[in-house]
């Protein structure tokens, strides 16, 4: 089970009291920080994330509704005593950005800073022993990555009626989970259906970034649980949303249909759009189970 | 008449919902924005500044409390479609930082901006019909400058039943508020004092940044009507005020007091304080006239 939190879902310029992009997804005792507008910090603190549990941070592109709160936030955990090391994946170039930010305050963060620059193509780029994180590239008018989170595949679960009948030892119960059969002293083997039952499917979340309509992203998302997908435009406005390589809701609505996901999430919303009741109808008329992105509210994967 | 609205006054990490340092100082038409910790351009919108009217931004220090929302304020004016040029006055390293987001997102500002480095000593470094702005470098663990502000000298006013008595052309009113004699056609002198009557002062306004306890500072700001001055700490903590090169509120207080400030105003208030009632006690002891720069609050000069 995964906890996505929207930190905040606004584009561009902060309006109606929407802050710019950022996202928490916890899994296990780890949060994944996904993007990091400005004033993401105060968000931090206003939704009760546990900043110390904040050891990832991945920030698709550059425009500054998706990072100019990044070096706030490092800061803050270094005037903050933290010790543990930080991870941040984002576009080659935020490296120097950062670095430039520190030198200018002559800053010397208490903790160590990795940055890992994203890749050309779609790739794994961290993993533990609880999730695996992809990145994929998307078109947008800068370079921009999308990522997935998948839960790893959970061991099987043991049946203890059969362990009981077919007197397995105790011992055996982990290679059984692995999903391997059990030999009997007589040699006689029982196959591993018979002993175990198979756990839920581990869960899946897609983040598809700031993007131009692509169906073509669907293979690096197929049958994920949440896809979120930006909605800049209604469909009203579907020729800006191409000219600046963005996309409708009832695009993301598209994309979640043809990728076969569970539930859409909407985000990324102009700051022209006030209410946003129809904007959901138009994602909606095309896949039902759309909900738009509310910041301050956690959805469970 | 100047007009001070305190944006936000904390230091260091934003908390107790008090976002750091940020100004608007409005003199006429022109809004002048003093120092812009992350989340300014959310507190423009939020207290109705009119950033149309910002054309001048004074950073004092490249502290991020005091700066790390300068770019998203840029990136949203130009967003806004901004045409009117932008003066940026800050150390120099910040036009290398400000550049490095630019191109990171390949951002080309629809408007002019200029960058104005601080000068090494006490400067003039602006100034128009009715103001001019001073910067003054500080000491700080970097490198950190205050400003003052200073309404321009307003011209002498008309007294009216004297022109009329001595038959003083009007022709003659614009020397007259300048301070000349009048000399009549029987070339009489009439005294300017004998026809004129001193105006009200011109306003004066000092900012004087992240500084640690200097009395050497009030040759900059003497007499000024409004002394902004830093109280990160209370006197239980002074040692650490001295080590990190800050100040107490009773240390503003005395500096008050020897430069002969009007009126004091304390701001950027440590995250350790939450009740600033007792810190405030600390300052009024030894300069009554002394406030809390309050958030959303407006000080006229």
């Amino acid at each position: 089970m995964l906890g996505l939190a929207i930190l905040a879902n606004n584009s561009a310029i902060p309006a109606f009291d929407r802050p710019p992009t950022a996202q928490a997804l916890t899994v296990a005792d780890q949060v994944f920080l996904i993007d990091c507008g400005e004033g993401t910090q105060m968000q931090i603190v206003r939704y009760k994330i546990r900043g110390s549990r904040i050891n990832h941070i991945f920030i698709s592109h550059l425009h500054g509704d998706h990072y100019f709160g990044l070096i706030g936030l490092i800061t803050s955990m270094g005037l903050s005593g933290r010790s543990v090391p930080l991870h941040i994946y984002g576009p080659s170039i935020l490296k120097k950005v950062i670095n430039v930010h520190l030198e200018a305050a002559s800053t010397n963060l208490p903790f160590q800073m990795y940055f890992h620059a994203h890749p050309d193509s779609f790739s794994k780029i961290t993993e533990d022993e609880k999730v695996e994180v992809w990145c994929f590239p998307v078109q947008h008018r800068i370079p921009c990555y999308g990522f997935v989170f998948r839960e790893k595949k959970l061991p099987r679960k043991i049946d203890a009626d059969a362990v009981k009948l077919y007197q397995v030892p105790f011992s055996f119960f982990g290679s059984l989970q692995q999903g391997k059969d059990y030999t009997t002293t007589d040699g006689d083997i029982i196959e591993n259906g018979l002993l175990t039952i198979k756990n839920t499917e581990g869960r899946s979340y897609a983040f598809s970034a700031d993007t131009i309509y692509d169906p073509s992203l669907c293979e690096y998302f197929e049958g994920v649980d949440i896809l979120y997908h930006e909605s800049t435009y209604m469909k009203l406005d579907e020729d800006k949303a191409t000219q600046r390589f963005h996309s409708t809701s009832e695009q993301a609505a598209m994309i979640a249909l043809q990728c076969k996901a569970k539930r859409l999430l909407l985000g990324h919303f102009s700051s022209r759009y006030e209410d946003l009741t129809e904007m959901l109808g138009e994602a909606t008329s095309v896949f039902e189970n759309t909900d738009l992105a509310l910041e301050g509210v956690t959805y469970l994967v």
